[in-house]
């Protein structure tokens, strides 16, 4: 949470309404790398903020410095059968830099000559717990702190001017994290990922249809390379795409787009459109 | 370099042939966030380790954990043109991440089952450093501390397992950077890039040969996200990695490749297959 000139690690506690300070971490990726984390969040009794008297900008990024964002395409099978592919064999990665985040309620400010096709993609999101690598199934499920919600927001421009996605998807903050992190037994197993552009629902899914699911994404990333605390892994996202509507869908300057994920909350984020100076 | 339990920034002084601590700076990358690096390491007098007497992995990676390493495909003119491709508008980006890297004479270490298909792409680097967005070409240029050598080790086997290139060029403790930074008056326009493999060279331009040189490189990704102070970016390998050969050619294990660049140094690394505990 932002506080003073800073962020400030809180646990929400929702049936109080408040978010209340864990003391002497900033930020949950700092909190993350205590091994403790659970506890020391659990027992922290910093200064209370009422949920009710916070601005739309309150919460930063839920980590703000990742060493790795992985980003999954392709992951939910009814939209890949019904695009008329096979589910794949492998999932498809690829990365973003973390000062493409913001936060749950930031705007997402672009300048004029590259805003012209931004597009939405609703995410489920995970953020590992412990350092993991070539883990288990198993092993791979204990290493996920939490889930929180991603719009993995994407200059289609820029995505298709070759045949790597990174530069789309990696503009300076316009990838909405948050609003917080939800412990995996808080993730209702029935939980909908739901986008409104403008109040209209675009996308709508249940994050159970994954072809590779959050364990699994763990357990290949981790062969790969080691995943550490406060690392996130996108884990796709559904049908409903701007980009894919005939005529393509891009969002304009004032719109807002909403991610919701049932049992963690939104990210709500209008697109400002500047003038290069 | 390596001292001890951890790293040391070191100025490579050839003349004198000694490193000589840069003290209070544990690496370059460190040293780089510093405004006042270069007067910094000129003046540094710290204790001086004669180059003779260090070992093979005397050297950790140039920046050990940069923020972003920013990969460029497709950029020497004359491998683009023999291919029979124009020459592309934009630049292809991709990422890897920092534990993909290793010191100049590390081992590549890879489990078995993926240590198949280990290609070779020998790239010269550039180490930004100071703080740019949405730069013109003369502070793009200005922003570059310096340059390295990379080579981009990539396992082709999961490269092409997905239209994303991500998952084959991550690999853990697979990417050499180093030997050293040398600063951009150190690099002779004539320089040419060289890739030896088991002492038979696979790889030789001249780095002039670049469709887009280090600082339209800057540039370019400055207008997407901020570059810091320690990020790579590597600018793309020319012709002859052995993917392309017919029938294709990998590294075999205990095999040598070398990257080198005038002016700068080489990167010497023996790939070492591992059986998976």
């Amino acid at each position: 949470m932002r506080v003073g000139d800073g962020t400030r690690a809180v646990r929400v506690d929702s049936a109080g309404g408040i978010a209340v300070e864990i003391l002497s971490y900033p930020d949950i990726g700092s909190l993350l790398r205590d091994p403790d984390w659970s506890s020391v969040a659990a027992q922290a009794r910093g200064a209370a903020h009422p949920l009710d008297g916070l601005g739309r900008t309150a919460f930063a990024p839920v980590v703000p410095h990742p060493q790795k964002i992985v980003c999954v395409g392709l992951n939910y099978r009814e939209h890949i059968l019904e695009m008329g592919r096979d589910l794949p064999e492998h999932p498809t990665l690829f990365a973003k830099y973390a000062d493409a985040l913001i936060g749950a309620g930031d705007d997402i400010v672009l300048p004029r000559p590259v805003a012209g096709t931004v597009d939405w993609e609703g995410e489920l999101a995970l953020v590992i717990g412990r350092t993991v690598r070539g883990v288990s199934r198993e092993e791979a499920a204990e290493a996920i702190a939490g889930f929180t919600v991603m719009n993995d927001i994407t200059v289609r421009g820029h995505q298709y001017r070759t045949s790597q996605w990174l530069q789309g998807k990696t503009f300076e903050g316009t990838t909405p994290l948050g609003p917080v992190l939800v412990t995996p037994d808080e993730l209702p197993a029935a939980a909908r990922i739901t986008t409104f552009v403008s109040g209209v629902r675009k996308q709508s899914a249940p994050v159970s249809d994954l072809a590779f699911d959050p364990a699994a994404l763990v357990g290949y990333v981790s062969e790969i390379v080691t995943l550490r605390p406060g690392d996130v892994i996108a884990t796709g996202t559904p049908g409903g795409v701007g980009h894919a509507s005939r005529p393509p869908e891009y969002l304009s300057d004032g719109e807002e787009v909403v991610v919701t994920v049932e049992g963690i909350g939104a990210v709500r984020n209008r697109l400002r459109v500047v003038d290069a100076e």
